[in-house]
């Protein structure tokens, strides 16, 4: 590797200027490019390294650290999930992630990744939703208006050409908030008092609600032939949204087996219940919808491939935008071997200082 | 948990902000204050979640992430391992670190810990010593003279009493930099030309070499009886230092069996040699040094525990000095539902602006 200079200094995005980069590049815009380095990860899928991501449970959430690498970049994520932090007034979901360079093992990207995990998780959805859903697909209802909703909406208009949304959370201050949040967006969007309300007459149905327990957010009944469902909210052991029937009666796709067997809606199936990999349908090997009249659903947990997917496509960002901090995170002296010495000129510094 | 102002605002710690740490609070203090709190953890080392450290290998060295937590807190460490990266100007190994608050998942303190990790390594290796080495060891052999060395040194100067140390390097250019770095610090520094010479006369062989590949920096004749040897540089599979007879001559102590039977110089051994564990000494539930001619020795790996002291360390010392600068690192909108609507006020922000 030639050298760099201050190889010391590791770019940082902070959170506001993560937001002053999707502001300036544009949100549905930011979705669609980020949508389509994921798309380009999921097909050459079998270049990763794929480790099951590495859990710490605690009573009140879980600590996970996701990483993933492709033999050129090393990438992972730390992410929480607390479910009460809410009533705390903290993120139920914070994160930040780190891209390395593998043949050297050095940092080059330090960022934020609440925004970021909530758009590229958005993107995640589209994609699998573009590969999936009736191409005619115009009407979403979204179950579940936190944090992810106005994200998810954004995404699915941008990426699958959804034009109207129907929202329903038992807190119906979030959808109104959702629906504030979204107004002169271009979408055409509905509150309702009821999921089902919301699912009438829709062609694709995203569930992301955050309670952290088997929860029946979507019966049986609900869901109509040709539906496509996006359950993005069941996405760890004891976490799911959707009647075990539901399942039965759709064609499953899933981003990781191993993992999604564990964190998904799937969890409530035999271990050996046929699933198909969206990066099969991605690269073109399977196929995706079949028929018109197919329940077809994407069980998200999210992968850490799709965060490899963020970091590359933020590393990309930042060197046009110039929105980022430079951070004296690695120790690099003049002389390697000399850690010690740089200690002693340290010194030597601030006592001339 | 009681709410915290500036929530997104993680305190960090730099390089420089390190160095300047460690120079206020002085080298021997700090790895004197450092050894007591991985003594505090070890002897509480039932409480602590022991994952594996979570490996990348590439063929030019490691990555690796290295959790643990004591249900209160949760730490990690980044850090690589490249041998060649010496020869581009860069270090063989650099490194940060994370520490948690296990109830809301959100990190607390990011900070360097390529310094850090040696300062850390040091500490534990003259930890062990205090406990294994003969009381009246006083001559220190240091084989393998480079980034790690003056910490060592230092490290068996304040908490083992060591006051002669006798350098050996295949680079003699290292030695005699490490002999300068040492000068005037209240140690008898003598550079040896060959092992033989370092090791004679030496109550404790410390190595710490740094080359991947299965070396004899110590062969069996060079150990006499009643040696305690410190072998810092085998820790990773394919890395050992120590010809074999040494080990089955010696009383084999380890940090986390499962991990150095794999990493340690015990990989050279069947996975059924006896071990101990250093924490069952320290804690009191074992003996260490048996007799004055027993060989001991500290198969040093390096452990997340280690890494999760060094953070509780750090942490406790930035409240009073100031040595830190706040990080934006966490998205925390007022209404933690909202994150959208985060965005939304930073454009009307910025178009005031």
């Amino acid at each position: 590797m030639a050298p760099r200079p201050n190889l010391n200094i590791v770019p940082f995005v902070s959170v506001e200027h993560m937001m002053q980069l999707v502001l300036d590049v544009g949100i549905e815009t930011f979705l669609l490019e980020l949508a389509a380095v994921i798309e380009e990860d999921f097909r050459r899928w079998e270049a990763f390294d794929k480790t099951p991501r590495v859990a710490a449970h605690s009573p009140d959430g879980v600590i996970e650290l996701m990483p993933t690498s492709d033999g050129q970049l090393y990438g992972f994520k730390y992410v929480n999930g607390h479910p009460k932090n809410t009533r705390d007034g903290l993120q139920t979901v914070t994160a930040f992630g780190i891209l390395s360079d593998v043949a050297s093992g050095y940092p080059l990207l330090l960022t934020e990744m609440t925004i970021l995990t909530a758009l590229r998780t958005a993107a995640m959805s589209a994609v699998a939703a573009r590969h999936l859903a009736r191409t005619d697909s115009r009407t979403m209802a979204l179950i579940g208006n936190g944090a992810q909703s106005e994200f998810q909406a954004l995404a699915f208009k941008a990426i699958v050409g959804i034009e109207n949304l129907r929202l329903y959370d038992l807190d119906p201050t979030a959808s109104e908030r959702c629906a504030r949040n979204l107004s002169g967006m271009g979408l055409s969007v509905k509150v309702c008092r009821s999921s089902q309300g919301a699912v009438e007459g829709a062609d694709v149905i995203t569930t992301v609600t955050a309670d952290k327990q088997y929860a029946t957010i979507l019966s049986d009944n609900m869901v109509g032939p040709g539906t496509h469902i996006n359950a993005v909210g069941g996405d760890c052991p004891g976490k799911t949204e959707l009647h075990r029937d539901i399942l039965l009666r759709s064609e499953i796709f899933v981003e990781y087996p191993p993992q999604t067997r564990i964190e998904g809606e799937i969890q409530q199936l035999g271990p050996d219940h046929p699933v198909k990999e969206l990066w099969e349908v991605i690269a073109g090997r399977i196929e995706g919808r079949r028929s018109e009249r197919e329940i077809t659903l994407f069980d998200s947990v999210g992968f850490a491939v799709e965060d490899f997917s963020a970091l590359r496509y933020v590393r990309s960002k930042i060197g046009v935008t110039g929105l980022h901090q430079g951070l004296d995170l690695l120790a690099d002296p003049d002389e390697p071997r000399d850690l010690f010495g740089m200690l002693l000129r340290c010194e030597k510094r601030l006592k001339a200082a």
